[in-house]
């Protein structure tokens, strides 16, 4: 028959680095594109022993449970936030499959075809994804090592009006850079002053790299009160303990949070209620903050070596700053270097990475590119670098 | 600050009637309400040792894993189908948070804001919210115990042509009812000629009563091929294994499989890798085809026994018909019933149903509900038609 498609089903369509990046899913590829955690350190003696004592509590454990999430859950999640300073309720949380599906809900309840977020440049992929799908204009905001470009925000809410502004201000997707604390208590105050909602995707906040001293506070954490707060934070258990479990959540206001939970109701009714009470049950049993220092400290000395990597190669042109935690260097080639084509001959080579293209709202910098180095072992990274060098002079000799 | 809500969350707002059910959650109420299964059949024995082999597998089981689902789940269920005559490969499937997911994914790639959903009259009522969700006309057809009037059905496709169909052939929600064979194929036939789509929603087909030998072919598998077959179909393990997996899976022409999978990527990248393994091992080792024979029997039992104290009470206008299988009852009172204030009555005396006043999508039949009849055990349920009668009883006295 005829398939007739929804208008939105273009902003899903698979991109040519989707196709491409399919190929790197077999083990001859070395792949530093996924955002991927290190597998062999997730904790899975602590998850097996969680699981069994969710299971030793009966068959109840297995029913339908709410669409907010297993509330225990929500309650230990609420004390981790309040040893960080945040004071924020069970009602003021609603528990997600990842913190993807939190962006995906919150578009959904809050923004129109045609209003306009405004995001970083670059910023994750998945979300420009997510937003046009909903039929909304996305607009870049400049930014730099420090953070947004207060002028440019400011100037851009004159000018767009948008309803809500989207951003990682802590070890971001992709650049892996870090806002100080004065750029985002300005862009708290120019969003809560033009009534602009903040969307801050905090996936990677706890993989802090060096000074242990040094904090990122979360703008979340800087407003007022959660209450009438503009600012939505999500986050999630799959950096600090396992992707398999798609386990995130979201904090907000508790009239956001009530009316994403009715949009959850709607797409899934609710996430896993086994996952969601192993985590309850790991996070009672489990140090997991010695767990996530032992994971930091790990990912810190492979950022290290790909970062050194980087800098013994010097490739003519590369430019890159080291990230100061999370999963990504975002690496400059030479101005003339299109990292999508350069893409298809290091494929060729045996290895993959992000073209940077996919990440930019407009104007992409088409010589830029995302390298993951936290899934990638000390002798993977080293053959891998070895084998983009070999396709960087290959590439360099065709263009 | 002022949030300012996107427009569709109208179509998500909390009905009065969602409101009173929130009370019933607590133990002093029997719920009739839900669609929950039986939990102390849950064959959780089984599920812990199927997560043990996952874990024993190693830290792979909790990586990211693929959007369309864990691979030898698909094509265990693949093999699941074979036997029943469906020839499906895994490419064709897609893993879903449960099947409300696969309701709202198909809307979204398939549905623009305007487009006419035709439904059973009345019909699920999340799946209602979700087209409405999307901006969809949601305009119903009138059927029989047999199935969707065909007169009606062809007549409706060719005033509104409608995108898509929604039906739940086989032991439906709210109604219980199941279509026959010739329905079955006037529906198919009268699709594929206006190419029309149809979401055929089987949650419950494996939950059969009676005489074993008679058999509810699916609309999907009358379609001749896969291959651009006008039907979609989705399914559960929610009530056959158990709803805290979040397991379901959607299958139909692999060109809408890709496409539902982009969109689901944008949802929430995936589902719960560790819960699809575990199925995946609960497939291999445990016997579910036993245990499906084994939970049939126990519903059907508590069915008769519902359905012989709606006999007993004999309450003045009451009627229904005994479902072939499923999970509820469709219950009509006299007809100067209002449901939904019955329900605040029910609750005071400590039992609740649902009102079937939120299953039509217009024209509501106040005078209707839903009584599930898996969940409560026998004293439970006694004791919950001896309240209900009561407070019919009282509510008879006020009006």
């Amino acid at each position: 028959m005829n398939y007739r498609y929804s208008s939105r089903l273009g902003s899903f369509s698979s991109s040519a680095v989707r196709e491409i990046l399919k190929l790197t899913q077999g083990d001859a590829i070395i792949s530093f594109a996924g955002g991927l955690p290190a597998e062999e350190h997730f904790p899975v003696a602590a998850v097996s022993e969680a699981f069994q004592r969710v299971m030793a509590q009966g068959n109840k454990a297995l029913q339908y449970g709410l669409t907010e999430g297993y509330l225990p859950l929500r309650e230990a999640l609420c004390g981790r936030m309040a040893k960080k300073g945040i004071r924020v309720t069970p009602d003021e949380m609603l528990l997600t499959t990842g913190s993807q599906q939190a962006i995906d809900l919150l578009t959904r309840i809050y923004i129109d075809p045609g209003d306009v977020i405004l995001v970083e440049r670059p910023t994750y992929l998945s979300a420009l994804q997510v937003f046009r799908s909903y039929g909304a204009e996305t607009v870049s905001v400049e930014g730099d090592s420090d953070g947004l470009d207060l002028a440019d925000l400011e100037a851009k809410l004159m000018k767009y009006k948008p309803k809500m502004l989207y951003v990682i201000p802590t070890f971001s997707n992709p650049t892996g850079k870090s806002w100080n604390e004065e750029r985002r208590r300005g862009v708290l105050e120019l969003c809560q002053r033009t009534d602009t909602l903040i969307l801050e995707d905090d996936p990677y906040g706890e993989l802090k790299f060096g000074d242990a001293s040094l904090t990122y506070p979360s703008i979340f954490s800087l407003a007022p009160q959660v209450e009438g707060s503009c600012v939505v934070y999500t986050s999630t258990f799959s950096k600090t303990v396992a992707p398999g479990l798609r386990t995130g959540w979201v904090m907000g206001d508790a009239d956001i949070i009530r009316n994403l939970a009715r949009a959850k109701q709607a797409a899934d009714l609710q996430s896993s209620t086994l996952d969601q009470q192993t985590l309850y049950q790991l996070l009672a049993h489990f140090d997991l903050d010695g767990h996530i220092e032992f994971v930091r400290k790990e990912y810190e000395s492979r950022m290290r070596q790909m970062a050194g990597l980087l800098r013994e190669h010097a490739w003519p042109g590369v430019s890159f700053e080291e990230p100061k935690g999370g999963m990504f260097i975002w690496v400059e080639f030479a101005p003339g270097i299109d990292a999508g084509e350069l893409l298809k001959t290091a494929v060729q080579h045996g290895v993959a990475f992000v073209p940077g293209v996919s990440f930019f709202s407009e104007d992409p910098k088409l010589n830029t590119a995302r390298m993951n180095f936290t899934f990638a072992d000390e002798a993977g990274t080293i053959e891998g670098m070895n084998r983009l060098s070999k396709a960087l002079e290959k590439f360099g000799a065709l263009v």
